[in-house]
């Protein structure tokens, strides 16, 4: 009986600390949505401090970055792979054609929205196992790469640009 | 022996997620000692954005933040609480004589340092436990609510700023 009690609070801790992971993403989440919806069209086109990144790059970078969550997570295959040729691989003010404000809104609405329903078909185990972009035998030399390891360091990614962002704000 | 296997099993698991939050905490810390380090005088006294708060501010804030860990986790008293007056409850350009950069350094090295040997004592289980600024009430209502969901936090407090700081780079 000792042994069971153990092992059920084990389990409860364990789920506990994926919960905790899943929590602070969605809160910064819910902050940047906050922080994108008190943007102005012209604030969204400023940059985050002299010659550095516009808003709107930010965004669609945030958006392409949490889309590409879904193969390294194996959770299925991305929504808008198109958006790395100009917010990844480009940087910004180099000529590419941004989408309008309204559809990266869209998307980025749409990419989240999905990923926070995928998440709560993981489980505990799940969470732990290594991500798709690394092999077998990396995981078995490091089994820290797995997919709350991805979650964390996406969380503070988001966090990163969000403090960038909210400069542009009045 | 299955059960046990299980157990054995969850165990690490268990591990594994606090090892991985304690990896993502040291490696953000890392990158924020790069940016400082490679900083200027010049641009240590520069602000992010015009008008925002300058990178000594965030720098002092950081630290104070930091500092502040130690009560919450139940670690033992703060090393520099004399730092909150200037850096949190003020705020940057009021007036306040900020601390000479070099020991604001001095500061920041012995927090961060104290707080990872600190985060080394505590067990799995007692990442899961209750943070002390919070009620055992409080904390029967919402388990999520520990030290782990603090450190948590703390790191998506220092990636936000660290995103706000870098722009004082070249």
């Amino acid at each position: 009986v000792g042994g069971l009690k153990e092992r059920l609070i084990t389990l409860t801790s364990h789920g506990l600390s994926v919960k905790v992971a899943t929590n602070a993403w969605r809160l910064i989440l819910e902050r940047a949505n906050e922080a994108l919806s008190n943007l102005t069209d012209d604030q969204v086109l400023k940059e985050v401090s002299p010659g550095r990144n516009r808003v709107i790059y930010l965004w669609g970078h945030l958006t392409a970055v949490h889309d590409a969550m879904f193969p390294i997570l194996g959770l299925g295959d991305r929504l808008h792979p198109e958006l790395d040729a100009i917010f990844i691989s480009s940087p910004d003010k180099v000529g590419a054609q941004l989408p309008p404000v309204g559809e990266l809104r869209r998307y980025w609405d749409e990419v989240n929205g999905k990923l926070l329903s995928q998440f709560a078909t993981l489980s505990e185990n799940e969470w732990l196992q290594r991500h798709r972009s690394m092999s077998d035998e990396d995981y078995a030399k490091d089994p820290t790469r797995n997919r709350l390891a991805v979650l964390l360091s996406r969380t503070n990614h988001l966090s990163y640009h969000l403090g960038q962002i909210t400069l542009a704000l009045k």
